[in-house]
Order: C-alpha cells, then sequence, then structure tokens
C-alpha cells in the first residue's frame, strides 16, 4: 500500500472579519478589519500532513477562484499532490464568512461552492483515505473502494442517511469524532459504543480541553492537551487529525499517534488561522518530547 | 473650464448573497448563491458618465485589490481618467458585504479600507466636481479648491461636523439630497430651506417612486420617475447624478438635466448591480423621448 494519505473534503477560503456588531435583520455594521485564510477541513489536513513531511493528496471539488485565489499555489508549494482534484470550470469555490463582534460573538455564512458537485462525481480509487467533512454520498462511495478509511463525519453528520453511514462504518478502520458525535453515531445507527468499537479497529473520541480517548482492540488511551496559549482554535481538530495520521502510516503506536496529534494541534491554536504556523516534523518532536517525553524510534 | 467631471469617494465591491437566513449571534447560515458587483458610489458615477459619453475623473483612494480584482481594468476600460487616483499600497479596498435572506431582509457589513485614508490625504486641485459619499475632511478641503461643485452628502451626513458641512455648503453650486437629508442638512446648519436655496445655486431633493424636485433662482422643476421593472433600487441615485451632471456640463436646461437622471435611473434599477446595464447617451434620449416627448437640441 502506498504511503499517500488521500484527503477527501473542502479546499475552502475563510473571510474572518472583525465588526464593531453582529447586524441582525436590516442592519449595518462597519468591519474593522479582516483578513483571508486558506481553510476547509480537507485542504486543512493535506497542508498539515505535507509540512510534517507525510505524502498527502487532496481529493475535492473546486471552482475558478481556486487558482486565482493562491490557493493552488500554496497547496502545491508544499508539496500536495493536487492531481485528483475536481476543477470544475464556472463554478465559484467554496467558502466561509465568519464575522465576529468584540463580546466574541459569531455570525458565520457557509457557502458549498464546487463542493456541493462532489454528490454528482465518481470517485478515484484510493489506498489510504481519510473522509473529512464532504459530501456524504461521494464519501460513501469512495469508502467502498479505498484499502483503508479513516472517518471524520465532523458536524455535517446530520446530513447523512443511515444508510451513508453504515456503509462508511463498514469501511471504516480508523474513526475521530467528538464526545457529542460519537452519541449521534450510536443514535443514527442504532448502535452502542461497545458496537462501535467492535465494528471498527480504531476509534477516536476528542474531548476539547480534557484531550482525546483512543479505543483499540479492547485497550484505551488517554491523550492530554499539550497547553499552550490558544488564540485560535480553529483546525485544531484538523491538525490533531493530521499529526495522527503521519505517525500511523509512519508505523508508530496509537499512543504516540495521539500524542503527536495533540502537539501537531497545539501549534494550530497558537495563531489565526487553520494553515498558519504548522509544524515540521522536527518541531512536532521537539514539543512532543517536552511534554511527552522521548520520542519513540520504530524498530525498522 | 474643462469637461472633466471629477467625481470624489469610494470604488467598492459589493459581495451580494442570497442566504437561507440572517445569522444571528453564534449563528450560522448557508449561502445559496453570490454575485460580486463593481460598486461604490463615486466608481457608479464616473461609470455612467463614461457610458453616456461623458469624460470622468475617479478621485478615490484604493487599495492593492483595486488592480487585482478587475476594477480597474472595467473602469479604465470604459475611459474613465484614474489618474489622480490615491493608490495604497498594503491597503485593502473598500468593500460591502450584503446578505439577503427568502424574506428580503437584510444585513450589511461595511469596510471603509483604503477610504478611510482619504482622511490623511491633500485633495488635488480640479475644475469641476462631485463630491460622492466620502470622507468629510477631504471633501471639505477639495470643495474650497475647485472651481465647480457638486455636492451629494448622501447618508454619510452624519458623520459631517457642522463646520466642514458649512464649508462645503458654501462653496456648492449643485446639492443633492433626498427628502431626509435635506432636513438633517437644515438642522445641522440651524438653516431654513429657503436658507438653503438662497446659498446654493441648484438644489435638487429626490422623493423615491414620487420623482425629484429642482429648485433654483426662485424657480421649481418637478421631475417623475421614469417608470420600469425595477428589480434593485441600489444605484438608482447615482445613475441619476450622472444623467444630471453630464446633461448640465453640455449645457441643457435643469429640467432637461433632472428628466434626463431619471431615464439613466430607470436603467440602473432594472437590473442587479450598480454598474450593469447602464445606457449610452442614444440609449438614454431613446428612452427620454418616449416619456417626455423630444429631447431639445442645443442651440449652439
Amino acid at each position: 500500500m502506498s504511503d499517500v494519505i488521500s484527503v477527501v473534503g473542502h479546499a475552502a477560503i475563510d473571510f474572518l472579519f472583525d465588526v464593531e456588531g453582529i447586524a441582525g435583520h436590516n442592519e449595518s455594521y462597519p468591519i474593522v478589519d479582516y483578513q483571508k485564510f486558506f481553510g476547509g477541513g480537507a485542504a486543512n489536513i493535506v497542508a498539515a500532513i505535507s509540512i510534517l513531511g507525510g505524502n498527502s493528496q487532496l481529493i475535492s471539488a473546486v471552482g475558478d477562484d481556486f487558482a486565482t485565489s493562491g490557493y493552488e499555489e500554496h497547496l502545491d508549494g508544499l508539496g500536495v499532490d493536487l492531481s485528483l482534484l475536481f476543477r470544475l470550470k464556472g463554478e465559484k469555490g467554496t467558502a466561509a464568512y465568519v464575522y465576529t463582534d468584540p463580546f466574541h460573538n459569531q455570525s458565520t455564512y457557509f457557502y458549498w461552492g464546487a463542493s456541493a458537485k462532489l454528490k454528482e462525481l465518481e470517485p478515484p480509487e484510493v489506498d489510504f483515505v481519510h473522509l473529512a467533512t464532504s459530501e456524504p454520498n461521494f464519501n460513501a462511495k469512495i469508502a467502498q473502494k479505498a484499502k483503508f478509511v479513516s472517518f471524520d463525519p465532523g458536524q455535517d453528520l446530520i446530513t447523512y442517511t443511515r444508510e451513508n453511514l453504515e456503509v462508511i462504518l463498514q469501511n471504516t478502520d480508523v474513526l475521530f469524532t467528538n464526545k457529542h458525535e460519537i452519541k449521534r453515531v450510536c443514535d443514527m445507527t442504532e448502535s452502542t459504543f461497545e458496537d462501535i468499537k467492535d465494528m471498527i479497529d480504531i476509534v477516536v473520541v476528542t474531548y476539547d480541553a480534557e484531550g482525546s480517548k483512543i479505543f483499540s482492540d479492547g485497550a484505551e488511551y488517554e491523550i492530554p492537551v499539550v497547553p499552550v496559549t490558544a488564540v485560535d482554535p480553529t483546525g485544531a481538530g484538523d491538525a490533531y487529525r493530521a499529526g495522527f495520521l503521519v505517525s500511523y502510516v509512519r508505523g508508530y503506536p496509537l499512543d504516540v499517534c495521539g500524542k503527536a496529534g495533540a502537539t501537531v494541534a497545539s501549534f494550530a491554536v497558537e495563531s489565526v488561522g487553520c494553515q498558519t504556523d504548522l509544524p515540521t516534523w522536527d518541531d512536532m518532536v521537539a514539543r512532543y518530547e517536552s511534554k511527552f517525553g522521548a520520542f519513540p524510534s520504530l524498530n525498522e
């Protein structure tokens, strides 16, 4: 099996606005400042994998502005394989517009754009795939073709049919959810958490500030967070997944994968934007060792 | 005096979003579709003047995206004189983000960007200037230098100090306001409408669907609207001003200037966007004649 991690989902432009107030019905507020960031779960993960030195591939539907916005140049420069992208002529790209007032209230508008077309597209065959927040039908189809499936339904869980969700879970080798999502997965499939753990080799559940837990083969690993001065929590989950997956592909034990994920996440929260200041493998190892002790060597 | 109409104010990008709902505090709504339009009052007016065959010049502060967004190419292609633009390196451009829900509720965020810097800039000397919505200090300075001043404070009236407003009015040859703004002008300067008419050669007051009135030298001209199927009222005022000013510079009588303005405005409201489907002089004359009868010839 190739060591390329193919990641399915969005490449989005995030527009983050500081505003004097959240504009309700027929209201208008000035924008104090704004910044444009490269985002979208799948793109955040491939960027982080590549910066860590892993081999990543983005499977996403993008519009004309993928090239004109500089996003293509950015990911290409990081070494992300873009050969399987669906480039949809005449479509606008996926984007999020997030308005934050001085009291940290947020108001968000999300545009699916090109990503909405994934539903009608035929996924490629890939070896190792991570399904980030994406279109449920496309995810269900690619999960059945791939040799190894990592699945992170995220907040889009509610958009899955029971059938799509079950097809994916039956093919899933690693499931990532937070504590709310794992309950919903159980509810939607009329399963217990024990059923899910029996069905899926590795289940990773995140608990925000309380860290994460990895359940596999009857064992349970508690992974604490790596405390830093957090500026922006957005992108922490994507960074965790990237750190976990790169370590996993390289053959590290599950607890090391989890700790590496937590370490990469700690970099992501230190600055605004999901793809800013992500660590190299050596950066990650250095911080990992300061928190968790010696990074293990692989017996190759 | 040159026949160039120099217009002071904003060149803004308008992002118009159709959304499933207006996102309040900590809410998120999908964007159904969106479109990007060239807008900003001053830029709307120079575009309309140029399409009508007049000579226009834009005096505005623009950021780096004026070139990258295609705005420069657009105005240059229309023949607008851009030689007096303040091109501010590292500044972002002026922009408006307007969200409209299925019930026509709107929520707007406005970014001044480069335009905010006008306050610190020294205006050029020009012959015939139209002051659109802009920065009050800059408008006050340029009004004192110009030979002929047309002034449209618009909804920014409230940002003027009494001193700035009075300096501009003392130098104003044509004042454009709507029925609310003229009251506010009187209040802010402790004047009666008679005082304003005595001070300013030509006062144009617009009354939405009831048309406009022109007051000059003791005379009063009632100008009806030109009825069309209105799709988007935005930009109607700017189009009126362009039609009025081009006709005025060409030497037509005031009632003809007003009717030409109303005619140009009727084109602007027929499509979404402020600079879409604006008329040439011949287009304007044809519709003018169908509504008002023969367009007069000038005795030159």
